[in-house]
C-alpha cells in the first residue's frame, strides 16, 4: 500500500527514544523494521468505531483524539506501569519535561545532524530567534536535567520515568490508526549508571519486562511463549566507544539473560552505533511477532553531554545511559491490545465494567434501585451536614458502570451488553429491590449470582486490583 | 521590572481557555490581569530549590522541568481533580487531545485573527504546505471531537476534561517561574449543553469549586472567607449575540449565585464579548486576592464551528458552551501552594512524606528493620512461589519514605528531617527491632507513639485519603 521506504521509516515511529537516530544513520537492523502489526489496522478501527475508542481527523493528521472510552484503557495503562516503576525495587523517579527545545541542543545530542528532517520545527520569536525543535524524544531533556546537579558515584543509578507526548514528523500519506502516528506517548526510562552498575540495571529492567509481559499481558496462552528477547550487538564496521567496552558490556548481557532463564536470540551485528541491545517481542494471534519493550545501552549521548559523577577516588567519570521502554508506544501497545482482545477487554481494562439492567423499566422503585447501584459502583462520594459535597477519597475506585432503561425488551438489552463486551450484566427487577441483592452474570455465562452492592463493589474492586 | 504591558499580557496566561482570546480583542477586563502571586516569585523559587520541586533552563524558557518531588504534586493534584470529576454527580469525561492543529482550525475559531501573535507556529511539510499552531487552548480540539458524531438532546450535557499540555509564546524577558511562563496545564473543561441546562450546570460547577476551595485546599482559616466569586456580566458596547439571550443568562448566574449563599461581587461590563463569566479568587497569606477557577458561557465558539443536537421537536439547535477549570493553570496553582504552605505540605501532597531513623547506624538488624519498613510503607509487591515479582494491585498507596541511615549524630539526622519538613519521623532503635512497634512522630511535636509497620501503612492510608 505504501512504498516500502516510507513504511520501514513511518513504522519505525514505535521504536523508543534514541532508536530513530540509529535508523537515520543508515545502519538497517532487524528490530529497526518491525512489520507493522498483522492486519490490526482494520479490526483496531473496527473495534475502536464500534467502541468509540479514537479517532483521528485531517485537522490534525496523525494526532489520535482519544475518545473517553480510549482514554480510560490509555489512563490504565499508564497507572498500571507507574504503579509498578516506583516500587524501590525498581526505583523510577517520575519527572515532567519540556516539549519545544532550542535547536542547540539537538545539536548537541547529534538529532539536528541526523534527525532534523523528522523533527517538527517551532518557530521563535524570541531576540535569538532561534528555531525549536518539538521534541522525538525524552533523552536529551533528561541528560539537561541530569546536568543540573553534582553527582556522586552513591546517587548513581539515578533512574527518571517521562510519559511525554512526543512527535515526529512521519510523512503525512503513511500515516494510520494508532501505529503510524505523529503524536505518541512512550513510557519512557533512562538509567544513568556506572559501568559496574550495568548488569543489575539490566537484570532489573528484564524483570520489569517479565512482570509485565509473564505476569499481566500474556499474548499467548503457552507460557513459555509469551515473549522473546533478542540481543542485538556491536555493528561490524559502524560504531563508536571502545572495543574493550563493547564486549565488557555483551559479555554482561549474554550473562544476564542466561541467569534469567529465558529464550533469547543473537542478532550479531544488529546493535545501536553506540550500544549493544535488547528488543522484547510479543506475539499477535496470526504468530507474527512485534516489538515492544526495548533496552538499549548507550556510551555516546553521556559524552556528547558531558556528563559527569564524582567517583569514589574524587575523580570525575562519565556514567552509561540506558534507555528503555516497557510497553514502547503506548499507542502502538494499544493497537496490540485491541488486536489481541478485540474487544473483550479484561475487566480491568473495559470501558464497559457492567451494565444494570431493571426488568420494568417503568418502574421507579427498580430504576432508583439502578440508579443507586450505580452510583455506589461509581464510587460517588456523599454529602457532610450541611450538605456540601465530600471529596471523594484519593485512590477510590471508580467503576465504569451504566444503566439501559430503554424502553426495549429485556431479552434485547441484554443481548445489547452482551454484544457490547461489558463484563457483567447486573439486572434488577421486584425480588431484587425487595432482598437488596443483586443479579449478576458475566458476559460469557448465564449462571446468576446474587449480590448486594457492596458485595459486588468489592468482588470488582479485588478483580480490578489484581488486573484480571 | 517589566513593562507593565508585557507583564499584563503574560500574567493573563493562568487564564483558562478561551479567555486569552478575550484579551487580544481589546476588552480588558478585571480577571484578564490578575496581580501575579504576591512576592511567592521568591518564596516558591526557594521552597523549589530547597525541596528539589523544579527548575527552568535557557534551552526552553517558559517550560518548567518538574523534578521528581515537583512531579509527585501535580500528579497528585490531577489525580485529585480525576478522582471528583468522573463521579456521576459531576460526570465529566476524560479526553485526549492533538497538540498540533492545522491553522485553518484557528482561522474557525478566530484565534488565528486574534491571537497569533501568541501562539507557536510549527512547521509542515505536508503537501498542502498549511502552517500548524501549538495549541494553546483546548476549546477548538474538543469542538472538532463534538462535531464528529451526531448528537440528540438527551445525550447532553456532554462533559470533556481535559490536561493537555498548552504553549503560548510569551516574551521571553516576562517569564519567570511557575506563574509567567510558556508551556502549562490547565485542568480543563467544556461542557455542552441547552439553554435549559445551564442552570444546573453552573451550580454543579460551583458545588465543585466548594469542594475544592471549602473542603481541602484552604487558603483562610475563616470558613466564611476561602474564596470569593466574582460575576462579569455583559461589556457595554462590544459584544455578540442577542440581548435576550444576555439577559437570561446573567439572571441565572445570579439566581444559582444567591441558592449558593456564597459571597460574590458585580463586576458590571467585565463580562467577555462572547458571554457572562464567574470567576473565583483566593487569598494568599498577605491577603491579596489571585484568580483561580473560572466558569464562562460561551455563545460564541459554538456557532463558528456550526455545532448542533436534534432537539425534542426534530429541529436543530445550536449548544451553548461553557469553558471553566478549576485549579486554572496547575502550575500557577502549585506557585500558590508553594507560597501556602512554604515547603510545610499537608501529609498527601507531600515529596516528603516519613523519614526512618535508625538509632545506631552501624547495627545491621537496626538497618534491616528499617528498610524492610521502608518498603512496607512504599507499598513493595512481593515475588511468586517462582521468585517472580508480583505486580502492584491497581491504586495502592506508595508513600514518599526515606532511610537516613548517613554515620551522624541520632539528633542531627532528627533536625535534618525536620528541617526538610518530613510530615512523620520513625526512629528505630533495638527497643523497635525487638518488639516490631516503630517510634513515631510528627515533625511538629515531640510526642511518641510506637505503632507496627501496618498501623503505620493503615494510618497514612486513612490520613491520604482523606487529603490531609
Amino acid at each position: 500500500m505504501f512504498p516500502v521506504s516510507v513504511a520501514r521509516r513511518s513504522v519505525s515511529v514505535q521504536l523508543p527514544a534514541y532508536a530513530r537516530y540509529l535508523s537515520s544513520k543508515g545502519t538497517p537492523s532487524n528490530s529497526d523494521t518491525p512489520e507493522p502489526a498483522g492486519g490490526n489496522q482494520t479490526i483496531s478501527q473496527e473495534v475502536s468505531n464500534k467502541q468509540k475508542l479514537y479517532i483521528t481527523d485531517p485537522i490534525s493528521p496523525g494526532s489520535i483524539f482519544f475518545l473517553p472510552n480510549g482514554t480510560k484503557i490509555f489512563n490504565k495503562l499508564i497507572q498500571f506501569m507507574k504503579q509498578q516503576q516506583s516500587q524501590v525495587k525498581f526505583g523510577y523517579q517520575e519527572v515532567i519535561t519540556p516539549l519545544i527545545f532550542k535547536k542547540s541542543l539537538w545539536e548537541q545530542s547529534g538529532h539536528w545532524e541526523n534527525y532534523k528532517d523528522d523533527m517538527f520545527k517551532v518557530e521563535s520569536t524570541d531576540a535569538s530567534k532561534e528555531t525549536y525543535g518539538l521534541k522525538p524524544m525524552n533523552c536529551p531533556g533528561h541528560c539537561v536535567m541530569y546536568n543540573r546537579f553534582d553527582h556522586s558515584y552513591n546517587e548513581l543509578p539515578l533512574r527518571y520515568s517521562d510519559f511525554s507526548p512526543l512527535h515526529r514528523n512521519e510523512a503525512s500519506g503513511a500515516l494510520s490508526g494508532l501505529t503510524r502516528v505523529r503524536k505518541f506517548h512512550q513510557d519512557d526510562g533512562h538509567i544513568f549508571c556506572t559501568k559496574e552498575q550495568v548488569e543489575s540495571e539490566i537484570m532489573s529492567c528484564l524483570q520489569l519486562v517479565d512482570l509485565c509481559y509473564g505476569k499481566v499481558f500474556k499474548f499467548n496462552d503457552d507460557p513459555e511463549s509469551t515473549y522473546s528477547i533478542n540481543l542485538s550487538t556491536r555493528p561490524k564496521d559502524h560504531y563508536i566507544g571502545e572495543l574493550e567496552v563493547w564486549d565488557h558490556a555483551e559479555s554482561v548481557l549474554k550473562d544476564v539473560l542466561q541467569k534469567t532463564g529465558k529464550k533469547w536470540q543473537l542478532n550479531e551485528g544488529d546493535g545501536a552505533f553506540y550500544g549493544p541491545k535488547l528488543d522484547i517481542m510479543v506475539p499477535d494471534h496470526t504468530g507474527k511477532s512485534h516489538q515492544v519493550a526495548t533496552i538499549q545501552l548507550d556510551f555516546q549521548l553521556p559524552k556528547r553531554f558531558e556528563l559527569k559523577y564524582k567517583d569514589k577516588d574524587n575523580t570525575y567519570q562519565t556514567p552509561i545511559m540506558i534507555h528503555r521502554a516497557v510497553f514502547g508506544s503506548v499507542e502502538r501497545f494499544m493497537s496490540l491490545l485491541i488486536d489481541h482482545y478485540k474487544g473483550k477487554w479484561p475487566f480491568w481494562l473495559n470501558p464497559y465494567q457492567a451494565m444494570i439492567i431493571p426488568i420494568n423499566t417503568k418502574d421507579t422503585k427498580q430504576i432508583s434501585a439502578c440508579q443507586k447501584l450505580r452510583e455506589q459502583l461509581s464510587g460517588e462520594a456523599g454529602v457532610d451536614a450541611e450538605g456540601a459535597i465530600e471529596p471523594v477519597p484519593l485512590n477510590s475506585f471508580h467503576f465504569n458502570v451504566a444503566v439501559d432503561d430503554r424502553a426495549e425488551p429485556l431479552g434485547y438489552r441484554i443481548k445489547d451488553a452482551i454484544v457490547k463486551h461489558f463484563s457483567y450484566l447486573i439486572i434488577i427487577g421486584d425480588e431484587e429491590v425487595k432482598t437488596g441483592k443483586y443479579a449478576i452474570r458475566t458476559r460469557d455465562s448465564r449462571k446468576l449470582d446474587h449480590l448486594t452492592g457492596e458485595e459486588i463493589y468489592n468482588m470488582f474492586s479485588s478483580i480490578e486490583r489484581s488486573y484480571k
